[in-house]
């Protein structure tokens, strides 16, 4: 990836969304939803991805395909880790070199605006553990995947048996008791397909509900951290000196260290949007989405209907294989 | 790392800031600045760093430690890109994983959920991208802290030698010679430690001013993607269902389209904070500096003075060396 400048990129609105909206979603709208025809698309660039997907498409092992994406959000996370603890040497080395310039307002600067950037590093690191959480709810739909593949596999294989006796000895007393079987693996098979379907709808939210939640946090902290940093730098007087003119003593002092003080205080009554006084994190996630500015409604609806048995055993699933990886 | 949850940590308000506000600045305002009293130091956690700095400091080579420094960002930089990197992997195995899931709205959320976290990947790759522009100006700090070490030390060897000859021969002509020498290294001194502090406050200004510039960039837009998302997951009805049960055909095909729609909008609409209509990137990043809502004023003073020959000088060093590494 080469680094160059993409600054007129960056600045310019008109080149930021290049994405796909996905074929296949095309497709649909067009067979069952007149409702949303694309009014916008005069104004839309094409798509450089025509589909997030490969467009050969094989079922295997349904887990393999979570379990590779578990390993990749494992990488990910390393990777915001990494940053995290590079961003808070930096943060240290920029006051250090700031204090062997011997330059009264680099020095007081440059370890402010470390202070911040330390912080900066601080919430990225929050930010790769609330992704690890995250990760703890796909994990679930994996470990679901994997406890269904047997009852599948053995439905399949009884339903083989039965073909393979017909065919041989259709009168055989066995076919009877394969039958039987049968029935009981199709019982089996649907309570684990409806877990599957259970867990799997129910953790998904979950777990981009908490990554979405993260990458806010993550982004409001770091808002307020860089806007104190801006503050600072507009304290470091840059107007140019001649050679053998003194500089004007810095004065300074005083007010950033009240910026610091502000960017701690604003860091403190930072609550997760559309929660004021709620200190529970679940609430404040429901909370947080309910109050967003598009509200979808009409989803809300069931929650707190009788779910039956099939809930509890559900959330045994859940919780049964959370730990393992 | 322990990636244990700190849930708790991130959503309570009282355990986000344990950083230093210094031990030298808490020195230095009893010192000059009375007009800070630490009025809310009583409600103020102790820093768990007493200062940034180590607290032996001896100066070698200036340019050493901005090299250092230097070379760090160049990680932090790869660190951000690599997250990026995977993070649009990610986003591709989510909607695979989806489609096989052979559940329609899981296979819809989660191709979109998909387009919006590559998004979020871009983003965060735009971040990497800006935080070199910034690295670049960094370079010329260091790059002019090391065209000055010579003439410090060619200043040094010559009063080295005048006091060796002043004590062994004092009469000798090449005093005279040599004090001449001395008086134009001098004069060198003075313009290239004027020089040294111009580029020094400049660019560590430029610097960070387009790193907390692009931070705030990569945060509101991953906001707006994040808030989109949240949008999205309400689409999925995660009411468990009790085996045998149908569920519910999926319906919001349309709705989610319209959300990828909105979010395209909303990135489109994006402003640096503060600019409206300006495009030109300089101008929004002191625009959105003085829109700021903690502006400090009195120091856009003697930005537009006449900076008379020096500042050309500073200018060429700044741009003659800014390519190299």
């Amino acid at each position: 990836m080469s680094r160059k400048s993409n600054e007129s990129n960056r600045f310019s609105p008109f080149a930021q969304w290049n994405r796909a909206l996905s074929i296949r979603s095309q497709n649909r709208s067009s067979a069952n939803s007149t409702s949303f025809p694309s009014s916008n698309s005069h104004h839309r660039k094409p798509f450089s991805f025509p589909s997030l997907r490969s467009p050969t498409f094989s079922q295997p092992d349904l887990s393999k395909r979570l379990s590779r994406l578990l390993k990749s959000s494992s990488s990910l996370i390393s990777h915001h880790e990494s940053a995290a603890k590079e961003r808070i040497s930096i943060a240290t080395q920029l006051s250090e070199w700031g204090e062997a310039t011997q330059d009264d307002s680099v020095s007081d600067i440059s370890d402010k605006i470390g202070v911040l950037l330390s912080e900066i590093g601080e919430q990225e690191d929050n930010y790769a553990h609330a992704l690890d959480d995250a990760r703890g709810a796909l994990k679930v739909i994996r470990n679901t995947e994997r406890s269904v593949q047997p009852t599948r596999d053995g439905k399949r294989k009884i339903a083989d048996e039965i073909a393979k006796v017909k065919s041989k000895e259709p009168q055989s007393t066995r076919l009877v008791v394969l039958e039987q079987e049968l029935v009981r693996a199709e019982a089996e098979g649907l309570v684990a397909e409806a877990q599957l379907s259970n867990v799997t709808r129910q953790k998904l939210k979950e777990a981009y509900q908490a990554e979405f939640l993260a990458t806010i946090e993550r982004a409001d902290k770091q808002i307020i951290l860089a806007r104190h940093g801006l503050r600072l730098l507009e304290l470091l007087d840059d107007t140019p000196v001649v050679p053998g003119d003194v500089k004007a003593a810095y004065a300074h002092a005083g007010q950033a260290r009240q910026i610091l003080n502000d960017a701690e205080d604003d860091l403190r009554e930072w609550r997760p949007n559309g929660l004021l006084e709620e200190e529970d994190s679940k609430v404040s996630a429901s909370e947080a989405i309910k109050g967003e500015r598009h509200q979808v409604v009409g989803n809300g609806k069931g929650k707190e209907v009788d779910r039956g048995s099939m809930t509890e055993t559900v959330v045994n699933v859940g919780n049964g294989t959370a730990a393992a990886n």
